[in-house]
């Protein structure tokens, strides 16, 4: 039996898009429920600066309630150097830190170059060398299926920067598309080239569903062995490119198409489902998307553990 | 370059679940616009008693305006005998029977056995055989993929019916799955299963996105070599055993996905997506499902077609 991690982001890039501020009780509340549901990494916050997005005003307090959770791994967005040392200074386990393949994209976001960006992370990995409790460091590839400025973004240029941010010292990388340009035969071909370029370290991959694709791409990546997925509870999170259209894949939905497939998330479906009221409770005029949700699950559904386990004691 | 049907069945198992009914004029509206946007096959009606579903009192109608559209595949449903004559008295071109592979599906919905379907479906065989311009007879099986009240459904009983409905006469096969039970595993197994028995013939996939993996399921299905595809503008369509979940996959993503990974559907996706209006304006308090809608194509999207003809002129 193969297992999958997916990481909720949906408390940063779920509430990134989102104009109101959710009460810090909220957000605790809605990290327990799921690590309660077994879900066992979640991004819980970003060390931005403040002033350009309020709604992490308060990533210390979070992170530090995340961490009293045993066995989760509490990962948290880093923009820059100093969002690192923040994270750092409060022990998160895995900072994750995003430039853009896209160059026109990259600097639009952070207004630097792709390279003075890959340098910048340098710096971070410096750092975080000389931390007392050194964190893993994830990074991040934006764009790595298209991007709404350029279009296509090149398979090569992914391929090379994903090789110089490991070289750079990341522990992971995750590919992300940002702007749900991806599809499965692209999935197939972006992965397949930062494989050959980076060996075995984990590859995650962070799937928007903007145009619909989401879920079949996360099944294209399962083929091609990739394990980590992001996703976000009810959806939560829009696309920044497209007014009202959808932004990240569904925690739930991507946990059953894992699970149907065979692949131990550790996560109690129905149990995550549940939590899905906090969210309902604490953003107004906020759509909670996601379809298992509405139907429940199948009535023989089995999780992929309890299969496995049965097909094991045959 | 391979090619993809996608047959719009919006007008009937779309409207089936509303209880408002479409104006004649508008379905009609619908149609043409379809067509224009390229959808060479669209199931516009059900044969079904008026006083059991007055959604489709105007199936005459209709079914003789489908018929003016030139290159337009004309399909309806026939729930019987009944049906399939007042089908062969307009001269569709394609009759769709379906039966439930769950015995006790079959039984709740048609009141008899799936003994007794077969043989109603093999007098329809009969009538068609003597009918002056002779149908595609098309055999679904709904609940291929698993039961609301059976759960699990055996592959082999579905293998079974299939090659008793290519045996009885039927000239195509689809495979519902119609509780939104199936997943991208199952489809690969029961497909495999099915092809066996029956070998060549035409075997469609009808999936409903009920829990989020519909996409993901005709990926799957791809890759088993399935090409014919039902599929519903914006979604349409309701679970009738989940109320407030979604039904039937939506075309405009569905077109979205085959043309990424190289399937040629015929359809322009864009003037597509400018359907939706018609539903809109029709259908009050009915949500519009899609992604693509919303987002629109990506920047440097290329159709299946005008890709392979750029690589077969370099």
């Amino acid at each position: 039996m193969h297992h999958v991690v997916l990481r909720e982001v949906g408390l940063r890039d779920g509430l990134q898009s989102l104009a109101q501020f959710m009460p810090t009780a909220a957000k605790c509340a809605w990290i327990a429920a799921e690590h309660a549901a077994g879900v066992n990494e979640i991004e819980v916050s970003s060390f931005v600066p403040p002033k350009l997005l309020p709604q992490f005003a308060d990533a210390e307090q979070v992170v530090q309630y995340a961490l009293t959770l045993p066995g989760l791994t509490v990962s948290a967005l880093i923009p820059n150097l100093r969002g690192a040392e923040r994270g750092l200074a409060l022990g998160v386990h895995k900072l994750n830190y995003v430039l853009s393949a896209s160059e026109s994209h990259n600097r639009n976001n952070v207004r630097r170059s792709t390279q003075e960006s890959v340098d910048d992370f340098a710096r971070i990995v410096a750092a975080a060398r000389g931390a007392a409790n050194r964190p893993i460091l994830c990074a991040g590839l934006a764009t790595s299926f298209g991007c709404t400025i350029e279009g296509a973004v090149d398979e090569d240029r992914v391929r090379r920067l994903a090789g110089e941010l490991a070289a750079a010292g990341a522990d992971e990388l995750v590919l992300a598309d940002t702007v749900g340009y991806g599809d499965p035969a692209a999935v197939r071909r972006v992965f397949a080239a930062v494989k050959q370029e980076v060996g075995d370290m984990v590859v995650g991959a962070h799937f928007h569903d903007t145009r619909g694709l989401g879920i079949a791409n996360v099944q294209a990546a399962l083929e091609m062995g990739v394990r980590h997925f992001d996703a976000s509870l009810a959806g939560l999170g829009g696309c920044p490119f497209a007014p009202g259209a959808t932004g990240n894949i569904v925690t739930e939905d991507t946990a059953f198409l894992c699970e149907t497939l065979g692949y131990d998330t550790g996560i109690d479906i129905e149990r995550l489902v549940r939590v899905r009221p906090i969210l309902a409770a604490n953003l107004q005029d906020t759509a909670l998307l996601g379809n298992l949700a509405k139907a429940g699950l199948p009535k023989h559904f089995v999780p992929a553990r309890q299969r496995a386990q049965t097909e094991a004691a045959q």
